[in-house]
């Protein structure tokens, strides 16, 4: 809660650190026309569908591709979202999402991100989740052994210390 | 077919016609920034979100709101869906859309929309949709008796003859 | 920061507190379609746009419409967004969006919204604005007194205090 | 006008034509959550983004990047978009996007399109545009001949005959 979310990628401009089981996935989104608005920038909301595109293919880089996920009755509900704009994306700008996770509790899940171009930091921000169960009127259920398993690897050491 | 969508409308300017059968139902919808792009104008598939609007409050205008559907089993999936984009709408604009039923089928229905600022029209075009069963992988059904009946009143009647 | 961005709407229950000066503004907004994702309720992103009508109205309501603004040159750039999520909105729902303003600095501005269902509290949350001067590069600049004369008078007597 | 959207890629599934100047250009998108409604589907107008995907691919792939047309003061304002919906895409799925020329005139230009999924066909559309000048009021402008000269080695040939 205290450390900031920049704070939060504290190693991210060390390349070689980019193999640490801590560090962030990334992926690459490329601004869409529709994704503009007449400021000429990137609206503000859609960063938050590009954390949504470094979650999944956070998780597909795990083998945990979240239809799978829901098709057993699991679904990952946001119950938070927050985002920081530092600098604004343009058309046609190719950008960078790193994912990471932040803290894996019982039944929820906080991942942070950051959107850079040309490794500058545009905009950074977290997501919680609610691992809920489908089929029981959308109740909270622990994570499942399957997922703890794959995600905790990836779990920030410096967290869990 | 060989008429245009805009003619399809002769006699929407008649303020009294408004009452007739065939007259198209009007709703108003605000331009969200969110929905312009970096022209400075609304993004043109925000259009068919507009269309959608038109239709969502016709249906709910003839007491057939489309999660009653939906309730029931019924979807309407979208078949096809076409627009003509005359003049661009900005930030802000209060628009008009326009929405009438041009034929309804066995299983199938056609609207027609029209888009218009201070009665100036911007965007027409139209959208056919299959009523499908959800509960049978999605299999074309006849339109639902109390569906057609509510809707065929509305149907052009120069289409019918 | 102390405050939870749910005690910043105090009175909000209150009703004949809405024409007190610190009491949020309240606009409604309909659910589309394009709006929900297939867990069957509202993409949480959305939310920021609904937030975004609720500024957009309340700047109508005080005569300051955006469009104006940004004619002047001046443009709100977002700075930081976020939300809470408490129960989902759906499909054809009408929410009531209250936008309040929580501070209004030399070159920011920070608003809170609350997103309702028949009363009960779906979702929070706030927005930050820098003004920037569109034709000086997006600087910042000082509030225009124009702006800081409509608006102070909404701003939350007790956070003045 | 008299050959159907799907009879313009006649070649499309004969993998060595693609090498072809009049073979579409192909590009991948992944469809993200955000772009589902609740039938589970993508929402229709998105297919319409799609498009914008595989246009500005298309042109980024001839050395053309749309950017760099908006800064000689060229755009291309959309005046028509159409598509046939045939089977739903999902979210996650990895989608094909194929573009193709079909007509470039004195002032504007007309592209097909086709979305699949593993070789199945989900929906194929066209859209025209205009060639505008921005600085002159929006007003239509002959395309630029620079821009001729990349784009006409890929118009179809069947069309020029």
């Amino acid at each position: 809660m205290t450390a900031s979310t920049r704070k939060a990628f504290p190693v991210a401009n060390t390349i070689h650190s980019l193999q640490s089981p801590a560090m962030p996935h990334e992926t690459t989104v490329r601004v869409r026309y529709e994704e503009t608005d007449q400021m000429r920038v990137v609206y503000h909301s859609n960063y938050l569908v590009y954390f949504e595109v470094g979650r999944s293919e956070m998780l597909r880089s795990l083998k945990l591709p979240y239809t799978e996920m829901e098709d057993k009755g699991i679904v990952l509900a946001v119950t938070e979202a927050q985002a920081s704009y530092h600098k604004p994306a343009r058309y046609d700008d190719l950008l960078t999402v790193r994912t990471r996770i932040e803290e894996l509790g019982k039944s929820r899940i906080k991942l942070c991100y950051q959107v850079l171009r040309a490794g500058e930091l545009l905009c950074d921000g977290h997501t919680t989740h609610a691992f809920l169960a489908a089929e029981q009127g959308m109740r909270p259920v622990r994570v499942p052994d399957y997922v703890r398993a794959a995600l905790e690897p990836l779990i920030e050491t410096s967290r869990v210390a």
